[in-house]
């Protein structure tokens, strides 16, 4: 067994959520918060309500001694000051003695996240691998709905025995033992290797000794023993087993002079239709028929998904990243798993990633930001998102001008497809709203086209689909005439969508942010994105075989919406945020952020755009060398727009990689050392105060989780993985864990 | 129209919850209590967990006026508060504005509850019926999750538009409207005369004006409209319907000279495998394929279930009952109907009854008391219970005398069969622990064994199955030779189950009242009902055909049980509740309750067993015109065991009738004076402070609601209409409601 974890110890805070995640369940199981409740969550945007006591206590279980346990339940802060206040009248046992920080060190990898106290250690493992595409080939362990977890207790040194556990208090009810009937006859009561406890058909934890089968079986019926009564001592100290006990757990005894290792399977089940209107059952109901299967297969895979965790971490350490680099993106790789979700809808798989704390439902100006890891993944959940957005959610529309005046608009694509697991009607997001000017919940019409055909240009690029292209030739049309239509002279967007109603106005996906990135129309980020739009219109156009004719108006568009951003630039060469009378003050470095795609997909844009990349160079030079630092906060951490205190991190993650990647004209010593002690402070932002609950979170206010919370979207960070302009690094382009299959 | 409720107005406290509850679908819409949340409860033990916002504007939707509503929702009180208060900020409409009590008259009858306002009346009907055999034709709208409602609104008079509502704030995410595509073609978009929201696919509410058919539409696209935003004043001000929204509503405008009814269907589902271990789904899911089809199938039947409600409103008007029994009766019904399940498991129905906030399934010591309405309403369930009971539930024990001798025990029943809809291993309840001595959470072998004893003999009497008496001779035998096996020389209760481990006691039902009444053996109570018992295996024996002399130890044994019992009077006549050294002070009424059995049974045991009737008439009479009222509360209230502040609302209800109908000869004007006032202090232990939310409970500590609240057992006030002794009135014998279908 790998005793000691790849991984270094994070020197941080350690008491931070992480989600642990399968893929495409919708589930997690998050924990590493001191003092809160945690475990499952399924199909929420939090963690679970359950407390958990991981921990042991010093002889058999019948003894009774004090508990030590990690501080991963609610209450933990007051037992450990409990300590030292005398506690006359309970058992010992009853006082739960959670270690203290200094006690315990984490190391937290791509894959693994463990935590070392000086009597035992908890690992849990969440590997991941590329997902395998459903219409070519079903591997449903790629779907299984669990993680695995080690508890290990070295007694070899010990004169008495030991006892650890692994129990759970739940928040609501519906507790039960998973024993006698229900592994349908592999497994008899109370007298197994195999045990565990479930909520419902929902969830559940089932455990077995490590080595068992070889090393043989002393106390037949002890290894491991499963309990249940309303409270963890109790549960341990009474063979009884209460059936009404809200506290179910599963211990294991360890004799003096032996090292146990205890495996733990933490698995999920959600069979039947979960999603309302597009009818969906989850896929790996396709696979697996039940929560006991899920675990039972779990059991049977847990070396080699063990294995492919440690793989993982050591992936991820040989990236060449930052310490804080990896930090992020292991946090962001978490919480990307936990929204996922792939359903069965009428027999056909259809990708979804919820919002985080939202909940909505492939909302699309994430996806357009998620799509480097996708690809890297699995380019088929990506064609399966463009596929159900066309099919689903988009509509045409028309657009109309400041002054009132109608026109010709188009095709394009709604915000989401709905929340909490209710997809919305079709052609409507769950979010938008009419008659709302440049305010949250207003339409993001243009936006959304850019990103669906961002998104499909990547696809086309990246996995090469002409195919895919060629069929969908007549939306790449529509799309291309919708943009077009939305643009006036200058090339950029220009106009609102009718569907805003005759009050409303168009936003953008920085609707929280300032005003400066919230308006739509003459707006420089948007004006980027257009532009790079534009080039993806080409850019899907050649790929599907079109004219050189069809091809050149859209060529043209671009060289116009350059020139506009180009000469927006004030003396400095400082390119305002808004293009309108008024302006903004704001100092915007999205500006720059759709210079991602060009690079993505290996365009020769910037040898044609010079002066736009110039523009864009000397803006965000003026920006990161500023002397009063207006897009930094006092911790150093990134400040996307100067005249807000909201700052998201997964669109500072593409910024920081347009700057290291694409722009690196600007780099000198001192913006290299501003950037990595940016890294230091969003590494802080995600592990420290109250962010710490929600594990990887989106918008920061002045460094604090308030919004967009628990995400998925901060895996745009997989950007700094990608060297796709050092050809020799070509493998590191493959799927992320691919060659484990 | 049926304009006036044929129920008289409720007289005391209106504001207390009640559930509003199908048949077998263990689902509340519950709601009455002021200022907390309520609504859809499934598969819980308690009331939901929304706020129900019923009322009124004038004005039409748009119109910016205040919201007068009924006051179902937290905070209710401060709104009435703040009516007082300036509030310059909000406009008009913000300011929720709930009727004061004064304004409120509430209509409580059987199957119809009826608040009526200055503005509207607002009626929930909630009609049962005998629930068919399914094993011989199923009428699946029994079953159907739903109840219905009428919002109506005389605007005869008036000179402007008004408009009306019924929204729901959910606790929960997961709201969704039902427009385009929730009914599959049956209705349009946002045009229909049919529109509702729900949540997620559980649970919802649709709506249609009555007679819009006959009557024509005005305004087509607004009788009814759906709304859904954040607060209700927007959902009502705001055509556009968020889907984000947490506040969904159905409005209608009334327009002046116009009367309207709104018509509401209030309907669940669950679909899927509900239930573990024994994987039971709901049986009206071979009837009902989606919350949709039941909301529909609801519509097309609305005006018979309204018809069948006043029916049964009429029908308890007419029972001959106090105006407090038949309150105390009427919520006793709803409570009931909301604890029911009928489960499809493999096939097979299942019936469950829930034990109110427990969720315990079939807790057989409820079971005994609902079988007088179950027998009255559909005998086959109580066969289902009974036939369930011995396959999964039954176990055999040795018995332990208090000197540790063990010697030959038999067949007993657990318990219960599990706990929320996990079901327990086979042969254990989830209630039962071995080891503790007389202690809440001990074995009930004795006293369950009894009960299944009583269950199968009122069956057998009842439903005159001999059939199924002779099928199960064999369980008969068993259960006959355990009990006596479990009894003494003395004919009563003396041994305890192995099942109770060494230092373990049996408990009685009665576990969380007075120790008088907690322990099994040598137990008045337990005496009784063993005499009782050793009949119901005697008339069991007869209906199977049994030969005199089988039948004759039965008969020999009952007598000795009767003679122990007489013989422990004191020279007063009073029956100590333990028969043991020490014994107890403890005057206790339930020693009277077993004699509802020969009476139901019609059986002659009172005219071989004189001298016991005449003893427990005794000391009925002792505790009855106790000068010291020890067997009454202060408010008038019926104390079951004079050292116990806690009563059972169930058990008196038994009680009361044995007195009234079995040992009549205590009754003088005063008892009978005392019996009426402790009705009335009942149904104000009901409906008055904490209690109010709980809807109808059963443990009432000094008048107050503690414990097995929002339960079912208290059907056993059914009793009070049997009188089955007048021959004139056999029709009151057949089920309630049989003849609507």
């Amino acid at each position: 067994t790998m005793a000691d974890s790849v991984v270094p110890s994070f020197e941080g805070n350690i008491s931070f959520n992480a989600q642990h995640s399968p893929m495409g369940a919708f589930m997690s199981f998050t924990c590493g918060n001191f003092n809160t409740r945690g475990g499952f969550g399924l199909q929420i945007g939090r963690p679970g309500n359950q407390n958990l006591f991981i921990g042991i206590k010093n002889g058999d279980r019948y003894t009774d001694t004090p508990l030590r346990v990690l501080p991963f339940y609610e209450g933990a802060a007051a037992d450990e000051a409990a300590r030292y206040t005398q506690q006359k009248d309970s058992p010992a046992s009853k006082k739960l003695q959670p270690y203290e920080r200094a006690e315990i060190k984490r190391h937290y990898g791509w894959a693994s996240d463990r935590w070392e106290t000086p009597d035992f250690s908890f690992t849990i493992y969440s590997p991941f691998r590329a997902i395998s595409d459903p219409n070519e080939v079903t591997f449903y362990d790629d779907l299984r709905p669990s993680v695995i977890a080690e508890l290990v207790v070295d007694n070899t040194n010990g004169t008495t025995p030991k006892t650890a556990f692994f129990a759970m208090q739940f928040g609501e009810s519906g507790v039960r033992l998973l024993d006698s009937g229900s592994f349908a006859g592999d497994l008899a009561n109370g007298q197994s290797t195999f045990a565990g406890f479930a909520f419902r058909d929902q969830m559940g934890v089932a455990a077995e000794r490590e080595g068992w089968q070889e090393e043989g079986i002393e106390d037949y019926k002890r290894e491991p023993f499963v309990f249940n009564r309303f409270d963890l001592a109790s549960g341990l100290l009474e063979s009884h087993r209460h059936h009404l006990g809200t506290t179910p757990g599963i211990g294991i005894e360890v004799p003096p002079g032996k090292k146990r290792v205890l495996r733990l399977m933490l698995g999920a089940y959600i069979g039947g239709v979960a999603t309302t209107r597009l009818e969906g059952k989850y896929f790996y109901t396709r696979g697996y028929r039940s929560l006991e299967h899920v675990l039972l297969d779990t059991r049977a895979d847990f070396d080699s998904l063990k294995s492919e965790a440690v793989w993982l971490d050591l992936q991820l350490l040989g990236k060449g990243l930052s310490g804080d680099q990896q930090f992020l993106l292991a946090h962001a790789t978490r919480s990307y798993y936990g929204s996922t979700q792939l359903l069965d809808v009428g027999g056909e798989p259809f990708w979804v990633v919820n919002e985080g704390e939202y909940c909505m439902m492939n909302t699309l100006d994430l996806s357009v930001d998620q799509v480097f890891w996708e690809l890297k993944q699995n380019p088929w959940v990506v064609k399966n998102l463009l596929d159900n957005f066309v099919r689903h959610y988009s509509y045409t529309d028309q657009v109309k001008t400041t002054s009132g005046e109608i026109l010709p608009g188009g095709l394009s694509f709604c915000h989401d497809m709905g929340v909490h697991n209710n997809f919305s009607p079709r052609g409507d997001s769950s979010y938008e709203l009419a008659e709302l000017d440049r305010l949250c919940f207003s339409y993001m019409t243009a936006e959304e086209l850019c990103n669906w055909l961002l998104i499909a240009a990547c696809y086309v690029s990246e996995a090469d689909d002409r195919v895919w292209a060629k069929s969908n030739r007549h939306i790449i049309d529509a799309c291309g005439e919708s943009l077009i239509n939305r643009c006036g002279e200058s090339g950029i967007i220009e106009f609102d969508s009718t569907r805003c109603g005759t009050r409303g106005a168009e936003i953008t996906t920085y609707d929280s942010l300032d005003h400066s990135l919230a308006q739509t129309r003459n707006n420089l980020y948007m004006a980027t994105k257009c532009w790079a739009s534009v080039l993806a219109v080409q850019l899907l156009l050649e790929a599907a075989g079109a004219d050189k004719n069809d091809v050149k108006a859209f060529s043209l568009h671009a060289y116009r919406a350059a020139e506009t951003i180009s000469a927006a630039a004030n003396a400095d060469g400082f390119l305002p945020a808004v293009f309108e009378e008024g302006g903004s003050p704001s100092r915007i470095l999205p500006a720059i952020e759709p210079l991602i795609y060009p690079w993505y997909w290996k365009s020769d844009a910037i040898r044609h755009h010079t002066s736009l990349y110039k523009a864009l160079a000397r803006h965000s030079e003026l920006l990161l060398k500023d002397k009063e630092r207006r897009n930094y906060f006092p911790d150093g951490g990134i400040r996307l727009s100067s005249t807000s205190n909201n700052s998201w991190m997964s669109k500072i993650a593409i910024v920081q990689h347009v700057i290291k990647r694409i722009l690196d004209t600007v780099l000198d010593h001192n913006v290299v050392d501003d950037l990595n002690k940016a890294d230091a402070a969003h590494v802080k932002w995600m592990t420290e105060g109250e962010s710490a609950y929600w594990a990887c979170s989106d918008q920061f206010i002045d460094g604090v989780a308030r919004g967009s919370r628990y995400y998925p979207r901060i895996i745009s960070a997989c950007l700094w993985m990608d060297h796709r302009d050092d050809e020799q690094e070509s493998p590191e382009s493959e799927a992320v864990g691919e060659s484990e299959q």
